[in-house]
Order: C-alpha cells, then structure tokens, then sequence
C-alpha cells in the first residue's frame, strides 16, 4: 500500500467535466491510499476570503484578458464566439484528478473510503488560517422562480466563516444579491452562468449581520465524487449519474465508502465540489461551498469476484457506513444513454423527484434481492416499514431521491 | 388538569373518516391529558392473533349476515347498493375520538403532546400478552404496477411479532398473498378494497420462514392524527390535510408534539392508524399497522395568543420534537378546498411528489421568516445548507413530504 499526495494545480484539476479523455493526474493500484487537495469553484464570490495568498488557488483561478489559466470550464463547445466562455458552463465543479486505478475495467467495482476531510484554511493576509465558505441561492434553485420578496428573480451569495476549534459549525459574515459581472474577456454576466468569475465587490452591496443566531453544524463532505462515464470524452459535472459525480449527498463525508461501477478503463476518478454543511435537497442550488482535503483509499472490486458480494449486479452508485446503506435513484439511472446526443442539456428539462423516487426504489429493491438475498415480496415489506427515503437534491438537472437501509435491520451485521 | 381514558369501543370509534358532525367522544379542556386506546384496521389479516379474545376488538369489528356493528366505514354513500360495503372504503382508518377541545375555534391551534405509546397485547388464548402487527404491500401501493415476479399484481399481506422485551423490534412471522375474499353480505373483494373484511385463511396460503434474518426496530408511531375539517361532514381518511390526518411520519411518536390548525368549532381531534414501525415513504401502502395506546396532552392555543410564536400564521400540521421541527408539504396543501366536489377521490389522480416538495419548500420558507424572523434571503439561504426534505409518503393519495430543520442551528435552543 502506497499513500500519495495530490495537491491542487493547473495540472492535477479540470473544471466542469468528468472525463475519460484527459491524462490522470495519478495512476494507482487497489489498496492505495491518496490525500487529495479540492477547491471551491465558488471561491471567487470571495476572492479576498477563498483564494488571496493561496498559490494553487491563485494559479488555478488566474484569469486576465491575457491568460486564462483553465479557459476550459465545463464540456461544451471551447471553440468561440461563446455565449458565456469556453466550455460554456455545462458543468461548473472543479474536481481534482482523474486517478486512474490500474487494472480497472468496465464491469468492476471501484470502492472509494473516505478517510478523513479536513477545511483548507485561508492564506490571506487578514484571515489567515480561518476557514471561508459561500453559499449561493442560484438561478438553478428550487426556489428561483418562486420567490415572495422583491426583486424577483434574484441571485443571492452568502458568506460563511466555518469555526473547527471544537464541533465545526458555520457562521454567517455577510450576504450579497449578485450584480451584473463582467469578466475578463469582457463577457457579461448578468446571471451566474459560468464559473470562477471573480466578483467584483464594488459592485455588490454587502448586508452583515445576517442569519445572526445560527450555527449550521458543519457535515463535511464531497459533493461530486465519481468516475468517467462510457458514453462522451467529456461529460458536465452537474447531472449525477450511474458514475456518479454530483450526487450532493451529505453523508459522503468522513467514514463513508462509496462504491462505483467502473465504465472506463482505469475508471478515472475524480473528486471536488467539496461542501462544509448541506441539507438534503440542497434548496437553493448550492451548499456551503468550501475548500477541502479528504483522504482516501481506494479498493478495485473485480467483475469476476463480485458474485455473492454486496456489489454483485450493482449498475449504480452506492454509499455505504457503519450506520446504513443507500441507493442513490435519480430522473434518469443514465440519462446520457436515455436522452440522446442532447442528453447534457436536455437532462434539464425532465427534472422529476417523481421519477428519481421511482428509481431509487428500484435499485433499493434490487440491492435487497440479490445482496440480502430476499423474495420480492420480503424486499418490499422490509422497505414499506424500515427503509427511508430522501430527497438528495432538487438542483442538478438530473434530480436525487436517495433510499436507506439500516444495517441494524439485518442480524449479521 | 384532568386525565382522562378513551377505550376503543363501539360509541368511541368511527371508521374511515374525520368528522365535525359526529358527537364527540370525549369532551376536554386546554391542558387535560387522556389515555387513548386505537386499533389498527388491519386486524383482521389475522383475527385470531390480533382480534380473537379482545372483547372490544371483537365488538368493533364484529360484522355477520345479521349484524355489522360499524356499518359506515368511510367517507363515501352510506345507502346501497353498494361497490364494497357502506362508506365505500373511502377512508379506511379506525379512529378513536372524536375529542372534542372546550372552546377550540377556527383560528386556534391545538397542539397535542404524545406522551407516551405502549402496544396493545393479544387477548387471545394461544397468543396471549404477545404483540403483532400487519403489513400489507397493497394495490395502492408505489410498488404494485412495478413488479417484478409473478403472478403480478398480487397484494401480500406480511404479519409481524412485536418483541416488547428489550428496545422493542418487529419479526416476520408469515406472509401470504391475498385472495378474494367474501365480506358477510356477499360482497367480494378481490384485491383490498374495503377495511375490516376477515380473511379466510383457509383461502389463503401461508409462507412461513420469511424474513429469517431480519429484525426491524420499532417506532411506534400514529400515522393518522388529526382534526375534523370545515369542507364536509365526512372527510376520507386516507389524504392528508391541512388539518393533519393520515401524515404518516414515523416521528409521530413519543415526545412528539403535533401542532394542527383548528378549523371547527372544538376542534374535533381523533387518533388511529398505528403503527408500530414505518419508513420514510411508506413504499408498499402501510406500515407494520398495530393497534396501540397513547397518553396524550392537548393544549389549545388562543388565535389572539399566537402572534410572536412559532405557532404564528401557522396554516398546516407541523411537528416538533427535541431536535426539530418538521413541516408537512402535500400534493395539495388543502385539497378539499383546491379540488372541489369530488376532491376526495379525484385527488388520487394527481399524486405527486414533486408537488409535495414545492409545498414543503413553501411552508418551511413561511415558517423560517414568521417563527424565526429571518428574511427571504436568509430562509433560503438556511434552508439549502440545514433543512432536511424527505419523502413522508407516496401511497395515501396527497403525497408527501416532510422538510425538517433542527433546533440546534438556532443558538436560543
């Protein structure tokens, strides 16, 4: 077993995709163990905050009209004009990687342990070692065109400070409403539609003393965390799938093993979106959005050895604790395959918890059929008076619906 | 303060349906307490196991060519000739009550305090002291147009043990499929849909040896809890309301206080459907549905009194417990209203959880600016980082779901 380090960098993160078509940062074999370092794309809503003093982020996130370090920010068109930039913000994660696992061939099973998650301090000169998270009520929020309070629709940033010197919490500092933001290639933003555009603060009115007897328990976690998928070289980070990818559950945090199924050889893996505390359905769009390093270890799961196993004919990520298990159903199990050449953004006009319940008991009921070995009627009994189901999220396109199983229900574990 | 004791009898239930027309059981005043007994209407899965010896049990359900004690048993035509049987099944539940709140008035709301649930033993001679409990995965269910094995459809009805001695868990005893039965005036039903019908289990084909390794950990729980509404004099009781009704929310449980808002003079409270184990969904159409009894406390809140409150412009059923509160979204918040004539069976063709969501969203968005003073923005803002939606339950017609925000993100609790 050999631990790496993998830091952030221009060269070991891509911005809004996941990919099979792009050189791993790292390759490793089963039973390895890596630390790696993930960014907020949402950094630049507080660039004094989130990114100032922080070379890898200040690499990464450096963009002048003469140099874009990452001009690739999402898996559209890069070729112009552009209606918002290169890549077109379909998909918006920074995610660090890909690792590929040698040895990893589609029909396995890559298992991902989360070992630990720790907040990447500030580097800046007035907030040195505190850590900095923003939380964005978006135009893709389930809430967006349903507002009660002028002006209507409207985008809205907050700025959390996450406290780690006991139980970490956060703590609302500040709130902004976003205003048209110009970057600098001289495309306007009247809306967020692209990422790691740096907030002009000048140019927002920043109310303090906002949400001012709330403490938010933190759930450190990764928001999107998964392999590449089969079906395109470059695939937005936004709809989850049967890879994985922007699952936005907060219970991938410290302690969880996430498992799976392999499409691509050496699975190419890739983690970021890193979260500091979230609910489930993720309401507004966003959680608290903040920079993270995770360890993690990763154990590759054969085709040929999974029989008689938990994975056997597992088709879709799974998460597992010492508590539970869950399934993750989503509008589609793969909307690449079942959408078509238009799939990455069609996928949001049939966002449905409707069709994401309907998958997930599902997989729930299949998972408790060939793993626990129960009748289809054993299986739906046990999930009609001990299974729980739960909207993950609401705001990826391809929306969530997660069912759980307590492991406590089953005498052998 | 009185403590009073409601038993299940004859005169202290009714079948299937809230009602403001009904003479009340019970007569209290703000503050009092009762014991309340209430039996599941799945008792006659099993009459031997869950009737036989309970003279109440055996008077209430007590239905022969010659006699029916409880002829009406929903909400629907009470004068033949009948489909299924007087009320027509619209509504199924057994309810205790109704209790009627001395000077409730629309406007008010009636908070009820779940002090303690004890299971309801059997009285029959081979079973006697023991506890057991019934659940069907019924035509009603998510599941049912989604099978997989043969012979589909099929309803199978799953009896479960309750173990009392230690932290109390259900086992499977046995299960079988349904077949048609013939009800005592010749009326047969085919799947289930007419409550209180006795299997002839010489009709139907025990499986024993089933869920061997299974053990699901009770959450005693009522599932249906509420208060009569305005709309009509007979309300089915299967869609949840405005006034509360069959929620179905295994945290309505002990130290549970459920708060309802007051829409007829007195108020009009009953209790049934137990359950003695639910998961959030309630996938196949019941819990393991167990007759239990609580001690309940009910304190009314004065209209005039609710202004600086949580409870202020409170419209819908919330709950709170030591770590949350939680809100109950449905398809339709008030569907009697929304629906109009024939809501109460129209609304099963417009179940939805992607409505109920919305709603969700909507009354805890109200309840985080009004109870808790925050603005818009902060609600959102709060709500996409802390609150937790989940999905109460996708089989009683006004699908639900629940959104919850714990009590420890606000420094005053």
């Amino acid at each position: 077993m050999k631990h790496y380090t993998l830091p952030v960098s221009p060269s070991t993160v891509h911005w809004g995709y996941f990919s099979k078509a792009v050189e791993p940062a790292l390759v490793l074999k089963s039973g390895d163990r890596a630390t790696i370092e993930t960014l907020t794309h949402h950094a630049n809503d507080d660039y004094e905050r989130m990114i100032e003093g922080d070379p890898a982020a200040e690499a990464i996130f450096h963009w002048t009209k003469e140099q874009k370090t990452i001009s690739r920010r999402g898996s559209g068109p890069t070729e112009g004009p552009f209606k918002v930039g290169a890549g077109e913000g379909v998909g918006v994660h920074l995610l660090t990687g890909p690792i590929a696992i040698e040895g990893a061939e589609p029909g396995d099973i890559l298992e991902v342990r989360v070992l630990d998650v720790r907040p990447r301090p500030s580097c800046s000169a007035c907030y040195s070692g505190r850590c900095f998270g923003s939380n964005v009520a978006a135009n893709w929020g389930f809430h967006y065109h349903d507002l009660i309070e002028e002006p209507k629709p409207r985008e809205v940033v907050t700025i959390f400070e996450i406290d780690t010197a006991g139980d970490p919490y956060a703590k609302a500092v500040y709130n902004y409403i976003w205003t048209p933001q110009t970057d600098p290639d001289g495309v306007v933003h009247p809306i967020i539609d692209y990422p790691g555009v740096r907030v002009d603060h000048r140019l927002v009115k920043r109310r303090e003393n906002i949400l001012q007897n709330v403490r938010v328990p933190a759930r450190l976690h990764f928001g999107t965390m998964g392999l590449a998928p089969a079906e395109a070289d470059f695939v937005s980070s936004i709809p989850p799938s049967y890879t994985g990818g922007n699952i936005d559950d907060w219970r991938i945090g410290r302690g969880a093993r996430m498992y799976y199924p392999v499409a691509v050889d050496g699975a190419f893996f890739s983690v970021g979106d890193p979260h500091a505390a979230q609910g489930d359905s993720e309401l507004g769009g966003t959680a608290i959005e903040t920079s993270l390093t995770g360890d993690f270890e990763f154990i590759l799961h054969k085709k040929d050895d999974l029989g008689g196993t938990i994975l056997e004919g597992l088709s879709h990520p799974m998460l597992e604790t010492d508590e539970q298990w869950s399934v993750y159903g989503f509008t589609y199990a793969n909307y690449l395959e079942s959408l078509g050449d238009n799939a990455q953004t069609e996928i949001a006009q049939h966002s449905s918890v409707d069709r994401a319940m309907r998958d997930a008991f599902r997989k729930l009921r299949r998972f408790l059929m060939t793993a626990h070995k129960l009748s289809e009627d054993e299986a739906i009994a046990l999930m009609s008076v001990a299974a729980d189901f739960g909207v993950t999220q609401v705001v990826d396109a391809n929306w969530g619906v997660h069912g759980s199983i307590r492991k406590n229900v089953f005498r052998c574990y």
